[in-house]
């Protein structure tokens, strides 16, 4: 096997701004040979999320940041080719973070070699593994349990037609809230509310957006699963009721500054906060390993019966990986975004 | 009693940036004649708080505006001289929402005319029932409660120098965290570190205050007893630790610019909420009225014992009113601040 060709990115210096090919070296490499505790891990889709721009930043973040010269991480799933490791046998299908390569050494010595081995046979398509039944749909899923919106309540989610928004929606939606988005275009907006049920979405492109905002919230807002921050999470928070829970689940309006340009924006209606007796919660999926299962069991059923739709838009090819990341972070892509790294 | 006359002020307009004498007029009035239901109330001490300049603007808060030409809402403690209401006697003293007035008509029918009877005797001076035993103290005792410091965590507070800062801070302390506060000026800081037992007091007029603020919490901060937001806050955002909580008491920093200048300037590094998993939440004392009674028992208590301290600074007249909350709103004085409104 050591004649196998491995096509890989690797972080050889932190952004500013987009993401550039000097930033994420695209490269040819010989896979080297398997020694024992290790598995070859044959990348078949890739997950692409704005979270990914924060990991390539030395910003204080939830995970260390991606070193310099080391293969950009990545969540992907794939299938085991060859192994010297009992728990990941040859053939199974596998999720974990292969990172932005084609084949990916599982070392069992490793921390972040950790794979989960799906269920044979597969419960769901490839995509939905890295997407709604993925880091993306776990997300949605805690974020909607922590904020418990109810009957009557209305919930408030940007980037709604986001991997995680657009699950975040329609979760809130079977609790009985009345459920509004924003999003980038009147194109997501018709997509937000027909394909994922949202009783309205805001095209944050337009120029009244905020008074759009105002109209569809006529009894204010509950519950802001916030995905973006900046001017459209302050202008939330002016529209914030007494009691209003803020579910901080990502901030992608401000990734790209943080090390580069003017800094990030920020929010100014803190006040805001006090005022309504708010309380806001900043959350990571990586925290909650011990749910996964229990969730991806409940959403695969919710998948299953057609109450939950989700989304993935497919781009082909491993080398279209940081143009994409590009894309989502302005926002140019809608729903889940992965990456076919294997060839059809 | 018709020919009692009332000196009190009445709002005109709402500030921009300090209070001026246009914005409160100073006034005399006759005090009118009781009717059933009511009971006529000579304030003794008039609590003066950077909440005030809220209550003055047309902001969306925690209580409705005071309406232009009313009187200025305040919380005082006075003794009954006049009464036609039964739960009212005479002589008796009492707190509540007596308004910068020396005298004020508590009527029955009104909500905001609730005011509560002291014990007889008295188991503290007057102006603490404005103080450590009124809205500032239980301020911090229900913030503290909240955020639950414990052995070995690092407990912040801002403006640590004032009411509820000083008393947090005690608070904090006695529940075995290590406690660093910040306050304007090096003898605020020292009176803050002497008094009130802090472990370390940061001077915020210091050039390299973040510098030194780095030093005092070497192990990060766990809990924020916030009580004036902007740059202060955002440069303990990123001091937090794993799970921080935040407690939002005040925004003072913020309170002068909303209805003028550049408007409040907020937080820049929200995302260390997210990446740190933090929680915050805001609160109003006054929705926890149920509490009152029994958190007042326990300060008492503290306060007897010696293990609470307590500072009031009495500016006497209640002339002084004005310029005494925009000297707190600047940030000049220290402790708790009341004024004395009626004669010696």
């Amino acid at each position: 096997m050591s004649t196998l060709t491995n096509r890989l990115y690797r972080l050889r210096s932190r952004p500013e701004g987009e993401v550039t090919a000097e930033n994420l070296e695209w490269l040819e490499e010989t896979v080297p040979e398997l020694r024992e505790g290790q598995a070859l891990i044959r990348t078949h889709y890739l997950s692409v999320d704005p979270t990914n721009r924060v990991w390539m930043s030395a910003m204080r973040s939830y995970i260390p940041p991606v070193e310099l010269d080391a293969v950009m991480r990545g969540a992907g799933v794939g299938q085991v080719v060859e192994s010297r490791r009992d728990d990941l046998p040859v053939g199974s299908f596998v999720v974990g973070l292969t990172g932005w390569q084609d084949y990916c050494i599982a070392d069992s010595a490793s921390d972040d070699m950790s794979f989960t081995v799906l269920p044979d046979p597969l419960p769901a398509p490839l995509p939905a593994f890295v997407g709604v039944l993925g880091h993306t749909g776990i997300s949605a899923y805690l974020g909607v349990e922590f904020a418990a919106p109810g009957p009557g309540e209305t919930f408030f989610v940007s980037a709604a037609a986001g991997a995680v928004g657009s699950i975040a929606g329609q979760l809130a939606k079977r609790r009985g809230a009345r459920v509004v988005g924003i999003a980038g275009g009147a194109e997501k907006c018709r997509y937000v509310v027909e394909e994922f049920g949202f009783d309205a979405c805001i095209d944050r492109h337009s120029d009244d957006w905020k008074k759009q905002l105002d109209d569809a919230t006529p009894d204010g807002i509950d519950i802001d699963f916030e995905n973006v921050g900046g001017e459209i999470m302050d202008h939330v928070l002016s529209r914030l009721n007494f009691g209003a829970r803020i579910t901080l689940c990502g901030l992608v309006s401000e990734y790209n500054e943080y090390n580069g340009g003017s800094g990030p924006r920020g929010i100014r209606n803190v006040s805001q906060l006090l005022m309504q007796r708010a309380s806001l919660r900043g959350f990571i999926v990586f925290d909650h390993v011990d749910r996964y299962g229990d969730i991806i069991g409940q959403l695969s059923q919710d998948l299953a019966g057609g109450v939950l739709h989700s989304d993935e838009t497919v781009v082909d090819g491993l080398e279209q990986a940081r143009q994409t990341l590009n894309r989502s972070l302005a926002g140019e892509n809608k729903g889940k975004v992965v990456v076919k790294v294997v060839p059809s």
